[in-house]
């Protein structure tokens, strides 16, 4: 069966394009040159859906600075709204990582804008004449402006989904925190044993890590709201209306319902990166910190018989085709593994920003599919962490009681009072015969059962960190 | 609608698989467990045919030894060479990035074949007591040696694949290099005007360099080879048969076509990534080496009138929607976007690969999973970048023939002759006055014509480099 | 000649020390077990500084607390004092890369402070039952809270002294950015022509991106202030007093100048790198803008004859012992090199936070070291880069003038008035006569000789991005 | 006082050089020009060697071509090997990074040779016009060629003593596992017990993973011998004589003993940073390689007594001033933050090498400077851990012992025997009751106590994995 086409024409020459597609000639170009990746950009509807709201905002400054008719500017915002609303998605079809710096993006969604238009008003598609993709759609719009602005919209609102996502997950820890509140443990530095503390101790600060992180990434995003939205090819602003920029943000900022704001220099504004290598390198902070958090886990939960068996996580699948019972801590390294991801992806971000040159950075796209894929993967990892791990997780505790009871370490508390010397000879000692610290200081006389007692009580141990953290309760 | 189910069983619970799926219960609790990326392992399909050939040599391997009675055998066997064959490719819906070290993937392949044979010999899916997807499909392995080997063998076709890919690209600056072999240019070094060269021996270069890339993959690629099968749980075989190493690995090689050879120590084997991390620098390499060609292209082509304009890249797209006229230099624009992921990815893989731990490294799917994916998007730029944009090249002649003659990189070439004093004053006086090298020589009385003729010959100031490449002429 | 020496004692047994040493036992262990990098922490003064100011604020609160004897609190006090003001910074001898997370810094200065205090007291080195480096000199403290709060403050000292250095070349671009207020030139996007701007615009960008980072630079300086002191082993505060914390802190701030701050959790405080990250996240930030301007300058004063041509750098070295008359830019060269080495430290800073476990990261010493190299190597880029290139650079007027009124990109701005269509084929057409937009529009009667010098002017060109910067006037 | 000076000149002026330096004008704008890192080229003997033995082949090249008078090369070439002898080396001041692509490292050579050799024939320093720098000492060279060549073969001779120093910590590994080859232990795979293993295949393992690591390090040296030398200032050979290339290649092999030759296309040479990128990912190999054999060590040395407990490294310094008794893992900590370092200096190198443009890679001095400083690292911290750890670790052989028999492991071995159903359920009835599967089994009556003897003898449980490694005993 041959597939019917209408035929349409750009710079390079005619072209055929299915006769039912919304997009145009511009994005099957842009769909031929660039097929990398095997996905669309459809793949991130916050992106297909700011584009949208960057449009519609055009559409509607242009119609009040009576640049666009009126019936022209409402189909536009008409089918701006639709796309805004998730019908049509499949409808972008570029490639995200494309050249052009955006072009084909931009186009895409210029075309199926205009080509909904036309249908609304009762005009076949490809009817440019009377809506245009570039006259009326992008009218007052380049590439430049408008591609940055989206992609920054988009990444806002990932960063926003993220940021609940994280929140979730420290009530999640917060939560274990509360519970295993009086589970005395051996806290360890360099891995070898070093003070008591409790094991809600060790999961508050995984609570407070993350809500951090989570302050860290709003003021990262907060850079993403100024926008050169009128700035148009290198932020000059030619041919532009005076008054647009103004206009256009205001609307876009009624549209996102985010305090969008126009850059001081839109110049500068339009091939800059830096607030995205910023948000790259905040999400890399937020990957350094998971990961840490699963090691530590990992580490935790290792045994059985031979780990060091202080918590288990819950067992969400058989760990094992040939090892009868095995049980894996699955979740944590899949987390883990997002995070290899994400620190990856911060150099993909960092390199294409190097590598911008003059007026423009032209691998603004590259920069845009690895954050969205880092901010969706870190999501999903956070969900899964929270809610297939942390909030199954339990607690060894006699094991933790009976091993901060043998462990030298307690020799630390006795310290101030038998001295450096003698604490030093106890702790040798103790490692030497398997004894306690606790019963060789008494059997030497060197503190009473009762001075022993209150220095060895988990309050006396533990007591001194207790500033109360608001970040852990959220 | 209510989706037919059937119960099955594992280490969890009872849980419900999808009547009609080949999968079972292992699989649905990985895709349960791992949502993170949005795909699945069927977008890999040399994965899927190198699982299929690992578990068929398996099969194979174990009915010569006795251990799998032939009719399962032949079952298990025909499922997998039906896999290979391209068929229940959309029954492998885990996600590729997945905690577990792969197990969910091996799970995946173990239930589909079993089912698969299963209904081959007639009987209903879930008959597991018939045919195991543990006890037969996986028998004598582990994932930790089926994973790693179908990994490595994957990575060799794809690698075989880019390897095709990078001969078309040198081929391609090849021609161009003979086309090319009689324009001259200036040279530059630092961006400055150094001395001549033609435009041929420019192009030959990038394609001298992508052979020697396609070189070092190939030495990489050898790496991958190296096999753990038949090692098991951890490389000291526990469970497995003496013979079954040798005879597995020799089927594999029979079904792969690669000379895929045992590890020399199986223990070493299991825990290392070195190959995978050696595969990555190179890749890392490719990246580096194409990124700084299309660099090379976009700027001998900037322009087109207050750029270097030396060459032209073959518009494959309208530029902009707001600059009429304006061509721009996507294709290696994507080019440069891939090569920034890919050295992304080798981070990623570089992380996943330090974060092993003891007997095993948990993180082989997210090295997995980006290794396939940075030999995908490099092949599909080289194809895009040799058929879309290098094959169409021109020469702007006149202009690099008045560009030679203007310049003062001249000067070198009569340094030996008239001194370097007396050429450094030249050169400052042709700066100043606008006037060529040649002129200025010739009115001084320092050469005569026909001295400067031969001097400035381009045969005389591009000649010393002629050593024959074998490289770029495949 | 034999050295003389003293005996010192530590846990492995005797140990010589030079006689003349402050430094003592824990040192020389420090010194033969990390021999890596070849250079001592000496090489960091701010750090050195920030060590001491710690050392006087613990004994401060210490002799406030009466834990500790007014005479010894006193030598003590000012052996700090002398060692901030930059007296013994040779005694600093262990290697900045080191095991033990920092132990042998702390020891380090524990003991030279013993020493230099001995010694004021009128006692010979190594008479530790007078003055004892652990249990006077580190009364109360732990490497595991003095070293990050050490590191922290010589951070915070160092940001402070690169953000004055960016400030100077912020101020050294804006200052051209007026020179070159009126020379008009030709925007650039991808390369190519896109429309008019003024050079003053081009310069001004650079003067306004370095003023963000500052900024940013400032906010992630802030995040290093809030400290851990008190916390001692994990941050639980055992055998710390209840007022410790809260006065050695005070105290910090008020001999530092800076507002130090307790962490509000002293647990999370002790193992948390968050800031670290953090900061370097930004350092990469600051080094991909400076590489990106950098390239930019290479790029715009290529030539002399075969490249751009836009701007001169002021020649600092010959450029060649084959090519005479050769200037190359060298300070951007440079320039991009410390960014290359910045990037790759935050990969080191990335991989050391992400190894930390449990209570503590033993591997702050490499990301003191890296963060401290990467400040320094900046700051002396920023210096060089503002004094021996950016106030120096001339602009070739009459090159950039022609270039403009050559260019193609022209069209766009007639574009709104001849309309797209008419655009694209008068933009061809003076591609291929070699002719001007301007002359081709009179001709063609399109545009009347009043209209083009109106559409054309300067003002129009390039007057839509004058928002004011207050980033570009500092 | 007054330092006494001599007047020299280049194209930038005159210039004041102290009276008594063996470098002159060249050499001082260089250090004014690069004040970035603190340290000069001295720092890198290996590099000042490999310079002086260019210099000398390629004097000893033109005095054969009769370029050179013999009087002059005889001075030229003597004053060369005295430098390589180890003289002269404080003369090389120029900072290791530096723009110019190594023109400033390459005239501090041609300078102090050119002094040098003067001042042997009785002539005063800075009688140019007797020995040039560069008309003489420079002969028939250009940075372009000359530096990258040194540097290759710099990087040659440090590989090689970074291979030796593998190779004594892989035997160092080796007889280790020797001493532990009889004593059992649990296996891991994800933290989880596993299977049983030796701890000598354990240990075997580290040995044979690095001398893989070492053969891959000399493939990529290989690599490093193919040098462009004779190509001048692109590769184009402009300026030199048919027959030099050959010769002075031939002479440098001699001189150094590496079989360096002439690489295939010179120009491709020139700008190619191939190798470099190759060996920095080989160097990130081993470094990841280091560094997780560094976290297994600190891992199974965990304790004393909340750890794994499996191992005790040697004591070689008190791990704290506040915890009596602590020891720490101080020498694997220090080579994982190497590991860190080179791995961060690869991106260094990478993003180095992708930013070269057209002819040449004017960022080769940072690659050096991150390769030699990644390479003089590794080598001091393989041999720290060869002697201040490996060679000191003792076994906790009955802890070992009993934890094998303790854990539930131990039922994989008996599975192919009574089932994995059976299996499992023994296995989770080992885990709560605290009994062995052992004991249980027998107790079941599942397999007799000759039956349990023979499956669970060492032999059988660790014994497929003997493949006799070649590389474990060198």
């Amino acid at each position: 069966m041959v597939q019917a086409t209408r035929i349409e024409h750009d710079l390079v020459g005619d072209k055929e394009v299915p006769a039912d597609a919304y997009y145009g000639v511009h994005t099957v170009r842009g769909v031929e040159n660039f097929a990398i990746t095997g996905s669309t950009i459809a793949r991130f509807p916050d992106l297909i859906a700011a584009l949208a709201a960057v449009k519609q905002a055009a559409a509607q400054a242009n119609r009040d600075l009576g640049l666009l008719p009126p019936d022209i500017a409402g189909a536009i915002i008409g089918a701006c709204e639709e796309i805004r609303a998730g019908r049509f998605t499949e409808q972008f079809v570029v490639d995200p990582v494309q050249g052009g710096a955006g072009t084909s993006t931009n186009m895409n969604a210029n075309e199926v804008i205009a080509n909904r238009a036309l249908e609304v008003l009762g005009h076949p598609r490809g009817r440019y004449d009377v809506i245009h993709p570039i006259d009326h759609v992008n009218l007052g719009q380049s590439t430049n402006d408008v591609y940055p602005t989206a992609v920054r919209l988009a990444l806002v609102t990932s960063v926003r989904r993220l940021g609940d996502s994280l929140g979730a997950l420290a009530t999640a820890f917060a939560e274990k925190a509360t519970e295993f509140g009086d589970v005395l443990k051996m806290g360890r530095t360099q891995l070898q044993d070093a003070v008591p503390m409790t094991l809600g101790q060790e999961f508050t600060t995984y609570a407070v890590m993350i809500e951090e992180d989570r302050q860290r990434l709003t003021e990262a995003a907060a850079l993403l709201l100024e926008c050169n939205l009128g700035g148009t090819a290198i932020g000059t602003g030619i041919n532009g209306h005076p008054g647009y920029a103004e206009l256009a943000c205001a609307y876009l900022a009624e549209l996102s319902g985010e305090p969008v704001r126009p850059a001081g220099d839109f110049i500068e504004a339009t091939q800059d990166c830096g607030a995205f290598v910023q948000l790259s390198g905040v999400l890399k902070r937020v990957a350094v910190k998971l990961s840490k958090t699963c090691n530590d886990l990992r580490l935790t939960s290792s045994g059985p018989t031979t780990g060091l068996g202080e918590i288990n996580l819950p067992p969400v699948q058989a760990g094992s085709s040939i090892m009868p019972g095995k049980v894996n801590p699955v979740i944590p390294e899949v987390v883990n593994q997002v995070a290899f991801e994400v620190i990856g992806n911060d150099l993909t971000v960092t390199m294409a920003a190097e590598a911008g040159q003059l007026q423009l950075n032209a691998f603004e796209p590259v920069i845009a599919y690895s954050l969205l894929r880092s901010l969706a993967h870190l999501r999903a990892a956070c969900d899964t962490l929270a809610t297939r791990c942390v909030l199954g997780i339990t607690a060894n505790r006699q094991h933790l009681h009976d091993s901060v009871h043998r462990s030298i370490g307690l020799v630390t508390a006795l310290a101030p009072h038998i001295g450096y010397t003698a604490s030093t000879a106890l702790a040798r000692q103790a490692l030497a015969t398997g004894r306690t610290v606790r019963d060789l200081t008494a059997e030497a006389g060197l503190l009473s059962a009762g001075q022993l007692d209150m220095l060895l009580r988990p309050e006396t141990l533990t007591g001194h960190s207790a500033r109360p953290s608001t970040a852990a309760t959220p």
